[in-house]
């Protein structure tokens, strides 16, 4: 076999897990490495010549066979994987943000050069998911995911949980310990979330869904009451990428906070961990779960990737045709207001006993059942706490409901899971 | 790309599962399919023709590709096995206790013939663990494998824990509805498990484990009331099968009960599902959940495995390089006694006070740390029953702490797990 060349760009944390972990591959020779600053102090040593800060020493060198990259962003990431792949290499990548937003023409344009582009890092971190899919699960139909993809969320979530603590407090904590960013925007406001499932679950459903038609709210809205509430109910409050397919191929692909039972493997996930639950058939319901970011764990996966390259170098025409991740078709998106779901609703209302009656009116004229109604504390001013998890029921009606309940204070409208 | 041609042997639940989800790929033809009895009505119709009662008309037939073995047990599936794979054929089985018990032998002539055997559908039915271990997590080192996987075991436990209930009335109730058989033996006593666990280990930590090295209990001494302290202290009771391989190559491989911290992921996996928790270096912790057994969850499996050879056939020499599963080497293995645990330890005891120093004291005399001694219900007799966790200690030092404490009855020992 072939000693497989691979050239690196991005040199942070995950590409130098990627360096140590390789040192035990003989078969792979990095033959380069492209970083902004070649003279900056590096936790490893690395020889002599081996850094570069012109990528293009990469993109541009007939002898490397894949490009890993690990810069992430759109720009100039697309530019170099474009060129790499027009000169017949192929691509590792972490880099989210790009496969969301450029990967039908990424895929395309691997197809047409007979290259593969693996992106097991980009979604779920260490997990083995993407190439599952591809292979061992390749005889089923998957209808449905339902995944926790976003470690600073979830450990926002979960730590909000346990000290019943706000999410502004929480959220400063985090960043002080590194879990989240200065800027976390991108973090809890679900962004990455959503760069993440519209990659999955274009594999997973054989369609290629788009980014724009993805629904996205954030968790900076849960408050510490929610979490109470959840859990006096038997649930636990997470942000929840979700994605289905009907049987005609109607896609419907969110990410949004979610009450998610205790009875589900996910309501047990916490902290920074992720997880994947997929339904399809014949395979019935998995969960797979694990670190979803870090050094090694991003390293395993991309290292992962670069072993089954390797594995088949030389020994065929380079096609891997179980890796190809091209797809003719686009899936039909679902808009949220016609999804159905169920609902926790927690309002602030001036009077407990006429709202409750109003609650029920307005629901039953639109024949929304309730699953529960529960009354809180009543305030000194007489206003009382009302929390109401609704059965299945169309969104736009319940925003009706929402915008009905006029002399009330609708606090928080949570979405519920279900299994 | 070529059609495939597939001979199965055994048209059960799990053939059948396979049958139907393969009349989706028209890629792979199933030219023939073994059973006993040809006449016997079927839930699937099959074309004139297609049943045999004659293995060798598939083992035998040079047009055929593929081996799928659904038979179980060793002999005769040995005899067709082996034979196909000398008659060049790639082989795909679900047969845990050939691949426990032949394993190496198996894997030796698949090798030598140039053959891969693929067997995803015989360690933990519908999850995928052996592919990922192939492919995308070929990057680490694994050194730790927890894994529930027999659901016969883990529904009556979850069902002794839910209902209160002893184990015999629980496994009645599991056989009357079939989630166990007339003769239990291979599941309660821990022989399913065991064999899976042998090869599952053998795969991830490289070196060959013997099935007769495999230490094995099963769940028929655990008590109802070894379930209520259990709780009390904050785990569950779990048939796990545990591996562990250290940086000289001594593996310790074995099935027995555990207590599940509820902290564990594994602690939250219920009745017949099967869950795999796997530690190694790049990748840290993770967690693959799903069902174990089935039609459909199987055949998920022995399908992927199939698509898989498909999917290369014709393309390559049938290599298959990262599907292989030789190893050159085989493992030490630690003796039992010779590990350290931590241990539950219930007595009976004929004087609680008393009793509870004599522990102390023989402990102590060992070295062996206690980290909670809690003692129950004094009954009028006086006796009074004692609940013991100690810190981790060597197995042969706990049985001598057993046998020292002579005028006691010690209702269980159970090895605790940790995460």
């Amino acid at each position: 076999m072939s000693k497989l060349k691979i050239g690196i760009i991005g040199f942070g944390t995950v590409g130098t897990g990627v360096y140590k972990t390789l040192q035990n591959f003989p078969d792979v020779e990095i033959v380069k490495i492209a970083v902004k600053n070649i003279n900056k102090p590096r936790p490893v040593e690395t020889p002599e010549g081996l850094l570069t800060d012109n990528p293009f020493e990469i993109v541009n060198d007939p002898s490397i066979d894949v490009l890993v990259e690990l810069i992430g962003g759109t720009e100039p990431a697309w530019e170099y994987i474009s060129t790499a792949i027009k000169n017949g290499k192929h691509i590792v990548t972490a880099n989210k943000e790009l496969l969301a937003k450029k990967g039908e023409e990424l895929f395309n344009l691997a197809e047409e050069h007979n290259r593969v582009c693996l992106y097991e890092a980009a979604i779920a971190g260490g997990i083995p998911i993407i190439m599952p899919i591809k292979t061992i699960l390749a005889g089923n139909k998957i209808n449905k995911i339902q995944a926790i993809l976003n470690g600073t969320t979830n450990y926002i979530l979960t730590k909000m949980d346990a000290d019943g603590a706000s999410y502004e407090d929480v959220l400063r904590e985090a960043q002080t310990l590194g879990y989240a960013e200065t800027d976390p925007t991108g973090d809890v406001e679900g962004y990455d979330a959503a760069y993440k499932i519209t990659t999955l679950a274009t594999l997973a459903f054989k369609k290629r869904v788009k980014l724009e038609n993805v629904y996205r709210e954030g968790i900076t809205k849960v408050r510490k009451e929610d979490m109470t509430h959840a859990n006096e109910l038997g649930y636990k409050i997470k942000l929840i990428a979700n994605a289905t397919i009907d049987e005609n191929g109607n896609a419907d692909v969110r990410v949004h906070p979610m009450l998610v039972s205790n009875d589900m493997t996910l309501a047990h996930i916490n902290y920074v961990t992720n997880a994947v639950a997929i339904s399809g058939h014949p395979i019935g319901n998995i969960v797979l779960s694990g670190p979803g970011a870090g050094e090694f764990p991003t390293a395993s996966s991309v290292v992962g990737d670069i072993l089954a390259i390797s594995a088949e170098f030389g020994t065929t025409d380079y096609m891997l045709p179980m890796m190809r991740c091209h797809h003719d078709h686009k899936a039909n998106h679902v808009h949220i207001d016609n999804t159905f779901n169920k609902y926790y609703i927690s309002i602030t209302a001036p009077n407990a006993i006429g709202v409750i009656a109003k609650i029920g009116t307005i629901c039953a004229n639109k024949n929304i059942s309730l699953a529960s109604i529960m009354q809180k504390e009543v305030a000194e001013n007489s206003t009382a706490d009302i929390v109401v998890i609704t059965e299945k029921c169309q969104e736009k009606l319940i925003k009706e409901v929402v915008n009905e309940l006029d002399n009330c204070t609708v606090n928080s409208l949570i979405r519920v899971a279900e299994g």
